[in-house]
């Protein structure tokens, strides 16, 4: 089955969120029949999944487990919203999927790529986003923007130091190059509305085909 | 490391329970040092996770989600529980484990014996246990022993049909095929105390090494 699925992917203050606004309201104006979600994406299960992750006194959460849990919120937001919209011949701009556990929990917490790629593949069955943007950014200027523009309020994974965000960011630059043709990378630094002609750019060729 | 865990499956209804309720007791007695246990195990964690698996608006949860969610609880169940207990040199008894989501999951549900293995795998990182104790009943007779004996309330489980049931005792059948070194039979629907001896039998030679 042929389908139009974009994820966006980078670290927090990259921009992602506001990108994929833009980009909706761009594609609907366009008469594109769009949506735009998230995990867990207003799904019950996905929710209640999500809010087992981040419960406060959950510090004793193990690293397999939360990285279970995210691959379990995944598969439900997938089936109950992305797969029914793709189906449906939409076009789904998803901010975040397969590989923030990658970079995050594969990489950045040291759990292995191929580990945490094993129990995604199980979760989304095929269902590969057909093109995937990255949003480069040093991590020290993404948590400044986070914390000086008050976008919203700083959370636990915002508290972690520097060296976890770089590691984040190792883990992308990994599976850009292991994911060189679905994976493309933009300068998230630039002024934004230059990344969102860079996504434009990228999201275009597809559109037309 | 050498560690001695023992995990004990079965359809509802074979006497896995009851049994291990015994054998702790039993080996007590004989002064060796044991832990009963089942997953979520009273794990804070696991618990939240199975809640969110039994909740009964949740019917709509994919069987995958739900794979990936009994993973996690058993992952946490796991860390917090079984292994500090085998670190201490304890015996550990535990009531379900990796073999239930291979029969339930992987054949009852269809999801396949290598996916489920797959995640459980990434679940479980080499805690295997020792010996698995595989309680052979026909579903029939397993489900009349829960109803007519009263032993506890009717659940969801149970209510389905004794055709789910037969692929359930027919994934155990393929497990012992596969893994015919780690998993035994026993014949539960003999009367419990012959059951017993059976199992001692089974257990005792680890325990003299």
């Amino acid at each position: 089955m042929s389908y139009l699925f974009f994820s966006f992917e980078g670290p927090e203050g990259a921009g992602k969120t506001t990108i994929v606004h833009m980009l909706a309201n761009y594609l609907t104006e366009q008469h594109v029949d769009v949506i735009a979600t998230r995990e867990p994406g207003g799904i019950d299960i996905a929710e209640q999944i999500r809010s087992v992750i981040l419960h406060p006194s959950n510090e004793r959460m193990d690293a397999r487990t939360e990285a279970l849990l995210y691959a379990a919120a995944r598969r439900q937001h997938l089936v109950e919203k992305v797969i029914p919209a793709l189906k449906n011949g939409k076009v789904v701009l998803c901010d975040r999927f397969i590989d923030s556990s990658l970079a995050y929990q594969g990489v950045a917490r040291g759990l292995g790529i191929d580990e945490i790629l094993a129990i995604n593949t199980f979760a989304i069955e095929g269902w590969m986003p057909t093109l995937t943007i990255y949003f480069d950014i040093d991590p020290t200027l993404g948590l400044a923007r986070i914390r000086e523009n008050d976008l919203r309020e700083v959370n636990r994974l915002d508290l972690e130091e520097i060296a976890f965000h770089e590691r984040v960011r190792n883990g992308y630059m990994m599976l850009l190059d292991r994911f060189p043709k679905r994976i493309k990378k933009v300068d998230a630094a630039q002024p934004i509305a230059k990344v969102f002609e860079d996504v434009q750019a990228l999201i275009e060729p597809f559109l037309r085909k």
